[in-house]
């Protein structure tokens, strides 16, 4: 699966892919990326890639020219989706992250300033998605947890397939907590019930930890585990 | 602010604040961050971080030992809050960081594996954070994101701190489209409103975007919206 990046900031998602995983992934040919510099494609003559929105508003605006020259010159355009990365878009889940990998590839553009001039994502985005409710200074963090997370569902890409089907989300419950050696570390045990051996009660328990945890933190996922568990 | 990060990928946090706005803090004495190396601090001589899960189960899990010695090397561990990423933790929200921003300094642990020991979140960690309903394969992105949202409400972080106020979540609406020069671009036009020069138009209109565009892709902001507007 190959994944292109629209940035200003090549130097970050680069550092991404030096990561282990990632890395392992590049050698393996399970991943691709390439990033192209927004900055690269600007036809103005200073370079610039923003100015100021029309109808006044603090902050500048890019600018349709340099990221439409840069997904034109995208070979793979047609055929891989363009996700527009904004805190205006619909919200990204796990189950978004599935769907994603399904594609051969993805294109990524990362805003900087107020966002990127609303002609763009009419005419050449397919996906506004927002990785969570909150304010980013751009879209980087937010392509690579989208580039992240869809990679994790790629054959191949995680040592161990189990590791995927056990977390969470799956089945809107958090996690149960997890314990190691040693047994005792600063005076506190490791719960008597995950030496025993016993692999029904030890299920058993973890379901129960996982289903008081999510009533307690995380009521709202609580109720969709209830709808799609009631019989 | 002080930005303490417990990793086992030191680059990735390194090459975020080589970006501009990062790095400009930085210069200003606005911000300031240390990386702590996980495995530095590992007292096996393997300098092993992580070992199997008791109970069975996919995974490695991340003991305690190497984490609480990083933790307590940090001299201003006292007065920082530790936040740990997981994803089994609450929201990370816009409210969030503003609140995180009056401490000052955080102490961001990201895990790697299946999780990390729960003795260390019951004893050393006062926030379990999640950045979204999605799977990432290290917390180091997810405390990226938390240190750029909470940047944001330093002062004298952002040049125009007109920026901050017209951004979507304070008003629990999604942003109003953007639009800048040219006002034709491969036939698309500018809307005509946003040329008249009449501000209170321009205003009635762009609250009339967001409203429109929340309803249709974030029906769960725009009911927030309209209990909050209630008269």
């Amino acid at each position: 699966m190959k994944f292109y990046f629209l940035t200003l900031f090549p130097e970050m998602i680069h550092a991404y892919f030096k990561e282990s995983l990632m890395e392992k992934g590049l050698k393996e040919g399970i991943i691709d990326y390439e990033v192209l510099n927004i900055r690269d494609f600007s036809q103005d003559k200073h370079k610039r890639v923003d100015d100021y929105p029309f109808g006044g508003g603090a902050g500048m605006v890019m600018t349709p020219q340099p990221i439409i020259d840069a997904l034109k010159s995208i070979p793979e355009r047609e055929k891989y989706p363009v996700i527009y990365l904004s805190s205006g878009g619909s919200t990204y889940k796990q189950k978004t992250s599935s769907d994603l990998s399904a594609y051969p590839g993805l294109i990524l553009i990362c805003g900087r300033y107020e966002g990127i001039d609303q002609r763009i994502i009419d005419a050449y985005v397919d996906y506004e998605l927002s990785v969570g409710d909150y304010i980013l200074t751009g879209g980087e963090l937010a392509a690579l947890i989208i580039c992240d997370s869809v990679c994790r569902h790629l054959k191949g890409y995680l040592g161990n397939p189990e590791s995927l089907e056990d977390e969470s989300f799956n089945e809107n419950l958090l996690e149960y907590p997890q314990y190691t050696r040693p047994r005792e570390f600063e005076g506190m045990q490791v719960p008597e019930i995950l030496l025993s051996g016993n692999h029904g009660q030890i299920k058993e328990w973890r379901l129960k930890q996982s289903i008081e945890k999510t009533v307690q933190i995380r009521p709202d996922l609580y109720k969709k585990y209830l709808s799609k568990n009631k019989h």
